[in-house]
C-alpha cells in the first residue's frame, strides 16, 4: 500500500516540503528522552520548557520579532483562524447592536482565510474581498476604499501559494493607517514567504501589520508547528481554551519535538534564503522561457514573485490530466493549492485575476525546493513538452 | 541550559510519556522521506494519504469504532474544544431567542472542558456543573436532574487526570438517555483512559456517549496527535475552516509523522493493556500501603481508578514543596495536573471532591508507566519518607 519504492522528482515544495536531516537531528531527542510536558515542575519539564523558549528565540529572529510576540500553534490553518476569528474580540460593536463588523480579506487568500471569514460572516460579519489585478496584486486605491469603512480585522497575504505573487503588504498597511486610527488590527499570512524572501516583522508592525502567520512544514521543518506572531496590543480570544499554555493564548500541551524543529528550520531558513533564492531564480528562468515556447501560459508573469514557484497552463491541457501524467513520467507537481487539488473547481485565485474558466482549468504548478537540480529541469521541461503535445493532440482530435 | 544529563526517576506518566521506540520507528519515514501532503494527487501524497488511513484504522480498532468516526486533531485540548464549542452547531435554539442552551460538565472536568464551557458560558450560555462525592464520583441523580433541564451538550470525563477516579461514563450517558429524547450530544474526555482501562466507543455509543477524545502522548505516542472519536450524527461546526481535511471538521495540513504515531501507540496501548494494569496494581498497592503507614492521606480510596495514578497528601507538607525536594532527589513527581501545576491554586478536582483547601494544597501525585520497577518504587519510598518527616518537622517548628 505505501509505496515510494521508485521516487519522482518533486516539485510540490509550496505544498509540504521534507524535513532537512539537520532539523530531525535536532528533534529526536524529544521523543523519548527529553518527553518532559513543559508545564511540569520537575526536571523534565524544565529541560522541555527551555527548549521551548530557545525555539521562541529561534523563530522570533529569523522574522525580526521578540520571543514574547510568538504564539505557537499546530499549523498556519489553526494560526489563520486564530487571528481572524480572534482578534480585537474584546471590542463588542456588532454585539452591542452598532451595526455589522466587517473582515476584509485579499481574493486570493487560502482557503484557511477565505472560509475563517466565511464562518464570521454566517455569524453576522460583514465579508469584504479585496480584488486583485491581472497579475494577480491587490491595488493600494482599493485598500483605501476598505479601510473607511472602519473594518475590525484585515487578512492579507503576503505571498500567494499557487502564483507566488508577493503583495507590497507594507505599503498596503501603511495605506490602512493613512486613512486614520480605528481601520482594525491587520494581519498577513506569510506562510508560503519564509525562507523564500525575506519577513520582518518589525519594519512591518512599523507600518501597520499586527500579525503575522508562518509554518515550520513549509521550510524544512516538521508539520504540526507553526506561529501567530503578533503586536502585543491585539487582544486576542483564545480558541482552544485549557491550561493556559503561550501566554493563554492558545491552550494544550505543547508539541516540544516539533516546535525545535521548527526553531532549527527557522535558523536554516534564514542563512539559506539568499543563495536558494539566486539559484532557483536562474532555474526558473531557464523554465519559463521553455514554458513560452512551447505556447504555455505563465500566471504573475512581470509581477513580483517567489523565486521557487511557477504557475502555468497550456490552453486546452487540462491541468489536472496533466499532473496525473507527469506524476507516471515521474514528476510530482501540483494542479492547483495542495489544499484544495482534491476538487475539481478551477482554482480560485486564477478566477480573481480575471484568468477565463477554461484556462484556470488548464493550470499546473512547479514549486522548486533547495536541492531542484539543473537536470531535473530539463528532464521535466522533456517530460512536459511530450505528455502536453499529446494532451494538446488528443484534445484536438476530440473537438473535431 | 538544556540538562537530564542525570535522569530522574520518571513519575509523571499522567502528564506525558516518552515516545515508544517502535512508535518512533514507525514515525521516522515521514520526516525526510515519506513527506507528502496528503492532499496533494501525486505519489508523495498517496503514500501519505494511505498511512493517515492505515492509522485512522489503528486509532479506531483501539477504541472499538469506525475509521470514519475518527477526527484527528493536534492535541486533546483542540479536540475538546471541538465537540463543546461546536456540537449541534446547527440547532440555534438560544439565537432563535428561545433560551440561554445549556452545556453540562463534571465538577472535575480537566482545565481544557472547563475553560471552553467557560467561554461558552460568556457567550450566554448556561454552565452546570455536576458535583462529586467524596470519592470524586458523579451521582446518577445529579446526572438525572441536569437532563430534565434539556442540555444541549454534556461533557463528563472517563477517568480523571489527577486522581485517576474513573466515572461509570456507560451508566451516567444510559440515565441521561432514559430522561428522554433531546437531552443533548453527550462526550467523554478518556484522554487519561487510553491504554490504563479498555475504552469501547461502540458500547458506549449504544449507552448514549456520542463523541470521545483520547490523544497520543499520554499513551507513549508523539505529542500533536490526538482524536475526537464521534458519532456521524452528531453536527459538528469546524473551529480551524480552511482546505476542509478530515471530512471538512478539522483543517489544516494532516500531521502525517505525529499520527502515524498515534496509530502505532494505539496498537500497543491495546496489546499491553492487561499486563500493565496488573503490575501496576501490584506496584501502587505496596505504595499505597506504605503511604497510609506513613500518615498520608490517598485521595480516591476505595473507587475505582487507573492503576497507574495515585494523588496523595501528607497534612502539613505543602505538595509544591515536596515536589521541588523529590525531584532534587531524583524522583520526577507532579503536585497538580500538569497543565495547572505552574499555578499554586489548590487543586479544583479536590475542592470539588469535599478536600479542605489545606489538604489539597499537600497533594502530590505519582503516576507510573509501563517501565516502571519495583525497586524505583522502594527508592521513591525511602526518599518520600525522607523528605516528608523533614518536611513536617520544619512545618510543626514554624508552627510552635
Amino acid at each position: 500500500m505505501v509505496s515510494l519504492s521508485f521516487a519522482p522528482i518533486y516539485f510540490d515544495y509550496n505544498a509540504t516540503t521534507p524535513v532537512d536531516e539537520r532539523v530531525l537531528e535536532a528533534m529526536l531527542p524529544y521523543f523519548s528522552t527529553r518527553y518532559g510536558n513543559a508545564s511540569s515542575r520537575h526536571e523534565y519539564g524544565r529541560v522541555a520548557l527551555a527548549a521551548l523558549e530557545k525555539a521562541r528565540e529561534q523563530v522570533a529572529s529569523a522574522v525580526g520579532a521578540h520571543p514574547t510576540e510568538v504564539i505557537f500553534t499546530s499549523g498556519g490553518s489553526e494560526a489563520n483562524n486564530l487571528f481572524l476569528k480572534g482578534a480585537g474580540a474584546s471590542f463588542r460593536g456588532a454585539a452591542a447592536g452598532n451595526k455589522a463588523e466587517t473582515v476584509v480579506i485579499g481574493a486570493t487568500e487560502h482557503l484557511c482565510v477565505l472560509n475563517a471569514a466565511r464562518q464570521l460572516r454566517g455569524q453576522g460579519w460583514r465579508l469584504a474581498q479585496l480584488p486583485v489585478d491581472g497579475g494577480g496584486r491587490i491595488r493600494p486605491a482599493d485598500v483605501e476604499a476598505a479601510a473607511r469603512e472602519k473594518p475590525r480585522r484585515w487578512s492579507v497575504m503576503l505571498a500567494n501559494n499557487e502564483t507566488g505573487v508577493i503583495q507590497d503588504i507594507a505599503s498596503l498597511a501603511a495605506t490602512v493607517q493613512a486613512v486614520g486610527p480605528d481601520c482594525g488590527w491587520f494581519h498577513t499570512d506569510a506562510v508560503q514567504a519564509l525562507g523564500k524572501i525575506p519577513i520582518n516583522f518589525r519594519a512591518l508592525n512599523a507600518a501597520g501589520v499586527h500579525a503575522l502567520t508562518i509554518s515550520a512544514h513549509k521550510a524544512y521543518g516538521p508539520k504540526g508547528a507553526a506561529a501567530l506572531i503578533m503586536d502585543k496590543r491585539l487582544d486576542l480570544m483564545t480558541q482552544i481554551a485549557g491550561g493556559g499554555q503561550e501566554r493563554g493564548l492558545r491552550s494544550g500541551t505543547e508539541n516540544i519535538a516539533a516546535i525545535v524543529g521548527f526553531g532549527a528550520a527557522c535558523e536554516l531558513a534564514v542563512s539559506r534564503l539568499k543563495a536558494r533564492a539566486k539559484a532557483q531564480t536562474v532555474l526558473r528562468t531557464r523554465l519559463e522561457i521553455r514554458l513560452g515556447e512551447m505556447g504555455a501560459t505563465v500566471f504573475g508573469m512581470g509581477v513580483p514573485r517567489l523565486p521557487n514557484t511557477c504557475f502555468f497552463a497550456f490552453p486546452s491541457v487540462d491541468g489536472e490530466t496533466l499532473v496525473g501524467k507527469l506524476d507516471r513520467s515521474g514528476f510530482a507537481i501540483a494542479s492547483g493549492s495542495a489544499c484544495s487539488s482534491a476538487k475539481s473547481a478551477p482554482s480560485h485565485v486564477l478566477l480573481a485575476m480575471g484568468v477565463p474558466d477554461e484556462l484556470a482549468r488548464c493550470a499546473a504548478r512547479v514549486s522548486m525546493g533547495e536541492k531542484t537540480k539543473p537536470a531535473e529541469i530539463e528532464g521535466f521541461l522533456l517530460a512536459l513538452q511530450e505528455t502536453a503535445t499529446k494532451l494538446s493532440r488528443f484534445a484536438a482530435n476530440t473537438r473535431l
